[in-house]
Formats: C-alpha cells, sequence, structure tokens
C-alpha cells in the first residue's frame, strides 16, 4: 500500500503499540480508587501532563486528555456562553469539530463570525481585522490547514486580539502542527491549543486541549469528575501513555523529519512534471506545511481519481476523511476557489516513516489522469 | 495482588490485548476516508455492532460506540429538553454518570425526581409509582447496583413507566450487568442500555449505548458526523475490536463465571465467619449480582481498612472509584443506613478470572480489624 493520506490518520508505530499493550497489562488498576496502587498511575499521568507541556513549550497551564482531538476543539468552545454577548470569530476552513461546533453555538444564539481565507489558505487578515472589535470574546483559527497545509500566523494574530481586548481567548486547533511543524505555545501566544495522537503515530480515540487556564472551561461529559471535571470517564492510561509515547518520538525527530518530508514534497511534484502530469497547487509551497499537498488536476474528478488510484493501493483523499459526508470543500471554496479546481482536487499527505517511488506513484497518476480526463 | 475491586475495573484479558495490538497495527485507516480499503474496516465495525445487538438480545435498534459508559450516560440523556415540561425519575444511587447528569439537566430547568432505595438496595417500586404519572418522560434506573450488586427489576419497571406513557423512554446503565449476569433487552423492555468494555476485561476508553430509536437523540460532540452524527470523532476500531473480543469472552462464559462467583462470595462470608470477624451485609444477597458485595465492620472506618488491606496488596473499594472525591455514599444513605454503618463500608467486588485464598484474605482482614477497631 502507498498511503498518501496520513493526514486523515497515521499508523501507530511499533513503539507506541507496545507502549499500550504493557500499560494496558500492568497499570490497569482504576486510578479513582482511594488505595496506593492506583495513585501509583495516578502520578505517571501527572509525569505525562507535564511533559505535553514540555513539548508544547507552555510554560505554563494544564493539559486535559480528551477522547479525540474533536472532542478537545468542542471543549475548547464549552467556555462560551451562547446566551452572553460576545463575538465569536472562527476560520472559514476550519476542521468540522471546530467548524459544526461554532454553528452549533450560533444556533444556540450565540454571535459567531466566520473569517475568509486568502488564496494561500490562510485567513484574511484584513478580513479578520474588519471584524474584530473589542466586543471578541473568543477567536479560533487553526495552525496548520488540514486540507493545504496553510500555515496561519498565530503570534500575530493573538497579538491583534489580545491588544484589542486582554481577555478575549485564542484558540488554535494545531493537529496538523504539532509534532510536524516548529512552534512553541509561549511563542504564538494562544490560551488554547489542541493536539490529536492518532495524526502522530499514535492510537486513535486520544487527543488533548492545552488551557493556559481553565477556570472558563465548562464539563462536555458529566459524571465521576475526571479531567478537572470537565471530561468525566475513567482515565485511558493506556492510550494517554500511548499518545506520550507518540509525541516523543515525533517531537526528537521533528527536524529531520520536516527536512524529509520537504524533499518528498519536492520529488513528488517534479515526478509529476517529469511525468508530464499537469496540476495546480491550491495554495503555495511558502509558508506551507510540506506534510500536506492540495493539488487540482484539470477535466479530472478528485473522486474518479481517488477510487482510481486505490485499484493501485495508493491512497490519496478529496475532502478531508473528517467531513466526507458533506459536499463540496469550504476550505478551498473560501479560498475563491471554481467548481471544476474544487472539483477536481486532491490532498496529498506525507508521512516521514515512510518510503516513496515517486517515479512510480507519478507514473500511475499519469495513466490514470489520461484515462479518466473529460 | 489480591484484587477485591473487580467492580472499579478489570485488567484487560491476553485475547483482549492482543487484539488490539494488532487493530492498531493493521487496521489503522481512517474509516471516514473514501477509498475502499478504509471501508473495509467500516464493514467490519457493522459487523461488530450487530454482535453486540446479539449479545444483548435485541431483535432492533442501534449500538452508539462512545468514550466511555460515563460519555453513553450523557448521551442517554441527550433525548431530554431541559425546556420541555416532560418528568424525569432516576434512581438515588446511580452511578455519578448519570446521576450528575440528571443534575445538570435539573439545573438547566428541568423536572427531575430521585427514586429512593429501599434497604435491600432496589428502587423502592412504591415510591417510584406514586411518583409515576402521565407526564413522565425519560426514568433512568440502574440494572445492577454498581454498590451493593442489588438487581433491579427493569422488566417491571419498563412495564409499568410504559403503561402509563408508551412514549416514555426507559433507560438502564447496565454496565455491571452486561456479561455478568444473565438478561436480554427483549425481555427487560428497556429503550435504551449502556455497557463499558473495562468493567468485562476490556480497555478503559470505549463504551456503548444501546437505542431502540436514535432519532431523539442529540449529538454531544459536534464534528464529522461519526456514530450516527452523536458522537463525532475519529472511530477507534482497535478499542471497538478489543471490546467485542471481551464482551465475546464473557458472554459465552457468563452462565460458568457466574457459578464460580456466587461460590466466591460465599466462601469469602464463611471464611470472615470462621475467622470471627463481625460484619453486616448492606442489601441482601438474594436477587443481588454475586460479583459485588458491600459488607460493614462495626467500629471500623471502611477507608481505614481499605489503606491498611492495601499494604497487604489486598484491593477493596469503599464508595465506588468513579465519584471518590464526592463525600459521603448516596446509595447507602439512601437505604437508610446510618453513619456508623456508612463510614464502616467497603464494598468486594470479584473477577471469574481470579483465584483466590479466602482463608488468608479473612485472617488479613480479622487481623487488620483488631487493630484499627475504635
Amino acid at each position: 500500500m502507498i498511503n498518501l493520506d496520513y493526514a486523515s490518520t497515521t499508523k501507530p508505530s511499533k513503539e507506541v503499540i507496545n507502549q499500550i499493550a504493557i500499560a494496558l497489562d500492568e497499570d490497569y488498576l482504576n486510578i479513582g480508587a482511594k488505595y496506593k496502587q492506583a495513585k501509583a498511575i495516578e502520578k505517571k499521568i501527572s509525569i505525562i501532563r507535564q511533559g505535553f507541556l514540555s513539548f508544547l513549550g507552555a510554560s505554563n497551564g494544564e493539559i486535559i486528555f480528551c477522547p479525540s482531538a474533536t472532542a478537545a476543539n468542542n471543549l475548547a468552545f464549552s467556555v462560551i456562553n451562547p446566551k452572553s454577548k460576545g463575538k465569536i470569530l472562527v476560520g472559514a476552513g476550519e476542521h468540522s469539530s471546530v467548524y459544526e461546533t461554532a454553528k452549533h453555538l450560533s444556533n444556540m444564539g450565540a454571535t459567531v463570525e466566520f473569517i475568509p481565507l486568502g488564496a494561500n489558505g490562510k485567513i484574511d487578515l484584513n478580513a479578520f481585522e474588519n471584524k474584530l472589535d473589542s466586543g471578541v470574546s473568543f477567536v479560533s483559527v487553526m495552525l496548520v490547514s488540514n486540507e493545504t497545509g496553510a500555515i496561519n500566523n498565530l503570534k500575530q494574530i493573538s497579538k491583534i486580539v489580545h491588544s484589542i481586548n486582554p481577555k478575549a481567548i485564542v484558540h488554535t486547533d494545531a493537529v496538523q502542527a504539532f509534532g510536524k511543524i516548529d512552534f512553541s505555545v509561549d511563542d504564538i501566544g494562544v490560551d488554547m491549543l489542541t493536539i490529536s495522537a492518532h495524526k502522530i503515530s499514535g492510537p486513535k480515540g486520544i487527543g488533548a486541549l492545552y488551557s493556559k487556564n481553565i477556570d472558563a472551561l465548562r464539563p462536555i461529559i458529566y459524571g465521576g469528575g475526571q479531567e478537572y471535571n470537565l471530561v468525566s470517564g475513567t482515565e485511558n492510561f493506556a492510550y494517554i501513555s500511548g499518545f506520550y509515547t507518540a509525541a516523543k518520538l515525533k517531537v526528537n525527530s521533528l527536524a529531520s523529519d520536516y527536512l524529509k518530508v520537504m524533499n518528498y514534497r519536492k520529488h513528488f511534484l517534479d515526478s509529476l512534471d517529469n511525468a508530464n502530469v499537469e496540476y495546480e497547487i491550491n495554495g503555495e509551497l511558502d509558508n506551507s506545511s510540506p506534510y500536506i499537498l492540495n493539488i487540482s488536476f484539470k477535466g479530472v474528478r478528485g473522486e474518479v481519481l481517488l477510487h482510481a488510484l486505490a485499484e493501485y493501493d495508493i491512497l490519496v483523499a478529496n475532502g478531508s476523511a473528517c467531513s466526507s459526508k458533506k459536499r463540496g470543500n469550504r476550505t478551498l471554496e473560501s479560498m475563491g476557489k471554481n467548481k471544476e479546481q474544487i472539483d477536481g482536487a486532491v490532498r496529498i499527505s506525507f508521512c516521514a516513516n515512510e518510503e516513496y517511488n515517486f517515479a512510480y506513484i507519478a507514473g500511475i497518476f499519469k495513466k490514470i489522469i489520461d484515462e479518466i480526463r473529460v
């Protein structure tokens, strides 16, 4: 299998699987129990929380483990009281876990406005500043776009927002950034940040919300009071420790992986050129994560290409997997792409742990595109 | 380690750990992706859902996987619109994931009443019938009490509720019943039922809600639309399949395990008698799950006993682990136990996969109780 859909999910590494298997077997006690044997596992979780703060470059704040990055994004939005008057600004190209949560709050009465994207895939900063006023209470803009790889300048965004209202909360969905591009919470100045395990060779079923201050957060699941009484349910130590193992590995190899994947992206595009495949890049290569590439092929429907490639065991995406049931593509639409460009788009996403034969892959693209082009 | 706290959580079996490790390695694709390689995993999940319906003896309805039984209980309560006038009746001894959710809805304006328990640990049916009228819209009563093992007669409860209002929804938290005592959804006639993996030698971090009809359910986590658009977040196939493995094993050995654990309970009590340990059973042995035993020791604080036993690597609970941060014990209070009985209570819970030397255990109890008795 040739997997070019790693932005959708990754294969857990051997180290992660081993850690999960060991934790399931050895550290299975319920940390809510009062005896010291269970408290020993609670201590391990505390150390892991500190480890994540360090990975994120956060000198203060808390890590709240959630059953998914989707749940973490829902938790971030829990600070919003839909009856209050604060203005909520959300990127038009956000992942569905942010977008649908914002829409739900809007339906409940909250004032939500979506920030359009520029042709480069980043939020349009002029449009953003025009929407900003001192009534802004919450801003959510992703660090790296899951559709195009575009990197938003969160440092600038945080600065602008906090200069207008120091109490406003800036949240970023950093699911496609963590372990892949270099950043630190202290540097970008956000108040909340979401990460996911399964995008960095960890398991599906765990994510986390970093929050500088947890006082404003409200429970998303009620019960025994776990995770600061925000996400009740018995702690899943096996996945918490598997997530930690995955994060440690990715943070350690971030710089070398980045260079490797920069080369992958270049070789992939060069190979398409060499195979005489015509394409158009949606977004830009500069200021973009090399892990994700969104390209359109003229006269080709992305979905048809996707299924034809799957027959050769080559995996790509069109639209993000997480919103596959929805029609169209909010990100590309907001970037001003026309219907043909959107229909022709596929998302290519790389993994540093994989070796690719790009000449072979480009050959298959050429063969299929020649067959299916209308 | 001598684990007498299996109602709190269980050790995942080798088969479960192996299945999870294999699924993490082999079936890691995102089932939201459009290519056939991902759809193959979606098919496996469909088969597993059917398997769970069969394990539960449900001739129709749906299985919704949730990140915990706590989340499943929250999802069950999502059918309640706190602004509507329907009366909600909830057992006074419910697990915190039901109790706190009900209290939250009450704070939001819903009409919630708690049904007191009898001295036997079951809901008081007379008090229940007195609270019932045609305005009842939702009833939640656990099948087996996590504190005492008392088995509520859900068949009778469903019948009474549906005779008064056929549209009312009867939900049961069957976390301590599934895989342990024999029941079927079709027989007990409930509309919704919650189960958990980690109480049956599966992993922590997955549960499920059975629902006869999903139309009235509302999302608890917003996003990509997974799990019938009720619990968004990328599907955790590894744990879904691990849960299935655990359930299959427990359902297959249910009858023999039950007899084994009945003997464990008898031998434990006989051994206390032989060691001249005085105790009082909270609840009754008849119509009770043999897996859970709640006993008080006169002049002994349960928490002190718990910590002293932990020094001998013997694990017991006082209060349920899931609400360890709360003072007192709702269940025992509602059963009419006095302060001394409540303070003296410990919960003993067995696992059929374990071998116990009850004479040794009773000897340790005797030694400690003689030392700490005031």
